[in-house]
């Protein structure tokens, strides 16, 4: 065979031990929380029938779609005649069935209408697992990236909004981040349509809001502009929205002044429900955002977006209501609440500002050096005495000399060395040198221990 | 949108709470262990490049493949050529890039090649992860399942071999099954290929013996008579395997004996190597098996593989010496050794014996019910106050007939309700219920926290 200079997939990338040591700090903040909650944790496969992906996220979404090609000879069912029409979309349905999840909530309502006779509502469940999207890879956005999601599936109370936003709230707390959670409700954003008289076009407004963070205030209303929508809904973005008139908390009263929400029943809902929900939450970090939207086409209510206060990076967590999510899988009148925390973007942020605690890495306490085979094989018997102590040993396999193994040592970090030679073994001692102070000292295993736990 | 009835893809699962639960007690009994013998957590992304995967897994593995259709247009570099010759593994490789990692193993020399100037060696990662095989879905053999591998890479020790054999022994002792761990040596494989002069024919034989368990001693020996193998080796497997002469502890001077090892240097080295092995393991589980082969082609000294004593159920976990993994990716002279835990089979196995502890699903401590809206929000309090203690605390979101919370509270096996009415609302206390005792009592938010605590 030949060899290949190895390159990863744009957009992935390998996570080393130290990496790893602190995402595994942040999972833990978060899955204790879940857990605490009452929160369980389920898992779905990283492969979904397409059918079941497809049509949830918007047109954009389905094409960002990793598509998995059928297996064996999958030539057979291929659709010749969309080849010649030269339509990879049709050609490509013609040989994928499958497809990498796109995000763990179209998922969770699969779950949740095909295990609806065992599960007992309301149905709080945690889920912490990579998604996949082909987007293009930039700065906080990868193609394959872990989504920690708590969602509360059977219960339209908006007592479960506010535990979500508490558990926002908390979660960052206990990450040391500083964080906005904005606030929004499809309804607002449905009742402000209404009063434009742009009811109908609902969705295509919210896709277009939803590019909001990437093209700035004034790419939203060219956009409207260009697709027609009114003057005067363009003017009250540009000029209102803009100067900050409809962002925050006291902005609900204009809301629903302006845009005659007295007459407008589910604009007057959705502000009750946010008035309600900003009361309950008693944080001042949620904040109102009247053009805040979300791109995902299930969302039907209340919906948040962090933003972390000390830094730029996008959104670091969002989530909402939505009411209809099981009836595209035969099961109505299920609504569901959730939220989701985006791993890799609090990962980045948390580098950039240096957050992680300094014993998030601490993970070597002991490496045992023997001399010989002889002494190495008694160091494999004390490494097992010492583990079932519960500290972490590792014993190094090769017969070297002193040096190499003490540099190994210090790159990784032992707080201890524990080295067994000729003499040692016949006393049936190990010769622990303290490696911060250099200190060295003949002890028994059941010593060695002590010290360690000390 | 049309409801469609869903399903999920062939020979993929969904994990509800319970089986969560189950599979989280395997994983951290596994991840315990290799943290504690110092292995350090690494991840690497799902999707690989293709020319990283392919060529490593023999040809079977090559068409198990799960592969990932090119992103946008992907009609554009199509081979159209392929398609006229009816050629769908060419065509295939026209619009497809990236696939599924097969294993954890070639991820892992893939990243040691690009990570090489940051490790320090002998480098012990683990990594738990899963992998996805187009393989028949059948009992005990999924499309998508978990590993969990301990590889130590860049020491050919065979304190490195001990060492993971001890580590499967004390992690299925602590997971409480009986298992025998049998083990071969590629190298003996290739000293009798040598001695039946079919020594061109290694990787082939291989690949024919790696299918024992599926077909038999008898179907092994019927297909090496059809592709010409010595009638003389053929014979010997069918009598003297068969019949158990060459397996066991004492098999190894029979071994060196017939095959005449004193002149076949590789088989001798084998033999050494096993003997040893042995010797140092100290464990009556651990068992010599001639015709072990391992299917995958990265093999070079000692294989491994568990088998389950209590059940049939193939093989639990595996694992084996690979010296030349990197080169393939341009680093010569890294020889590597690992272990891997086959995360669903012994959770099969586990269930089929019975063998999770009572409290593997204990994770409902207390529900908290409010009667109105006022009382639930006060119960929201209540509940940050009961997780700050540690304590996993649920909050009832919709107000409800008091029935209709005791039965979701009995469904889900909560230890404890508290309830909120008015009264306790004023008295700023909670009616704590003893779901086993039925007793109710009123208690102040600390006191119910030593009562739980207690």
């Amino acid at each position: 065979m030949r060899s290949i200079k190895p390159t990863l997939p744009k957009g992935t990338r390998d996570f080393n031990p130290l990496v790893m040591a602190k995402r595994n700090h942040i999972v833990s903040v978060i899955e204790g929380a879940f857990e605490l909650n009452g929160f369980q944790q389920i898992e779905t496969p990283a492969m979904e029938n397409l059918t079941t992906l497809t049509g949830k996220y918007g047109n954009e979404g389905d094409q960002l779609l990793f598509k998995v090609l059928n297996s064996g000879d999958f030539l057979l069912k291929a659709d010749r005649g969309s080849l010649e029409d030269e339509d990879s979309a049709r050609f490509g349905r013609s040989i994928t069935e499958k497809g990498l999840h796109y995000d763990l909530t179209v998922p969770l309502a699969r779950f949740v209408v095909m295990n609806r006779n065992d599960i007992h509502f309301p149905f709080k469940r945690y889920q912490i697992q990579p998604v996949w999207r082909a987007d293009r890879p930039q700065k906080g956005r990868y193609r394959e990236f872990y989504q920690c999601d708590a969602d509360i599936i059977g219960s339209d109370s908006l007592v479960n909004e506010i535990e979500l936003l508490r558990l926002f709230d908390s979660i960052f707390r206990d990450l040391s981040l500083d964080v906005e959670i904005q606030i929004n409700n499809r309804k607002i954003l449905e009742g402000l349509a209404i009063h434009y008289e742009v009811g109908g076009r609902f969705t295509e407004l919210t896709i277009i809001l939803d590019k909001l963070d990437k093209v700035g205030i004034k790419g939203v209303c060219e956009e409207l502009e260009r697709n027609d929508f009114p003057t005067q809904m363009i003017e009250m973005f540009s000029k209102d929205v803009a100067s900050g008139t409809l962002e925050g908390n006291k902005a609900l009263d204009i809301i629903e002044e302006w845009f005659n929400f007295a007459n407008i029943q589910v604009g007057q809902k959705g502000v009750q429900e946010v008035r309600e929900l900003m009361s309950a939450a008693a944080s001042d970090k949620v904040k109102l955002k009247l053009l805040l939207a979300r791109g995902l086409d299930y969302y039907t209510g209340c919906i948040f977006e962090i933003k972390s206060m000390e830094t730029e990076f996008g959104s670091l967590g969002s989530g909402g209501r939505y009411d209809d999510l099981t009836s595209l899988f035969g099961l109505d009148g299920v609504s569901g609440v959730g939220i989701s925390f985006g791993l890799d973007r609090i990962y980045d942020v948390m580098t950039e500002l240096d957050r992680f605690p300094e014993t998030v890495d601490d993970n070597a306490d002991i490496l045992l050096v023997g001399f010989d085979d002889q002494c190495i094989l008694k160091s494999l018997d004390y490494a097992d005495t010492i583990r079932k102590a519960g500290i972490k040993c590792e014993v190094y396999p090769d017969k070297v000399k002193f040096k190499k193994s003490m540099k190994y040592s210090d790159q990784r970090g032992f707080k201890y060395v524990g080295i067994i030679g000729e003499e040692e073994l016949k006393l049936d001692v190990i010769a622990l040198k303290d490696m911060s102070t250099g200190d060295q000292e003949e002890l028994a295993v059941s010593k060695v221990i002590d010290r360690l736990k000390g």
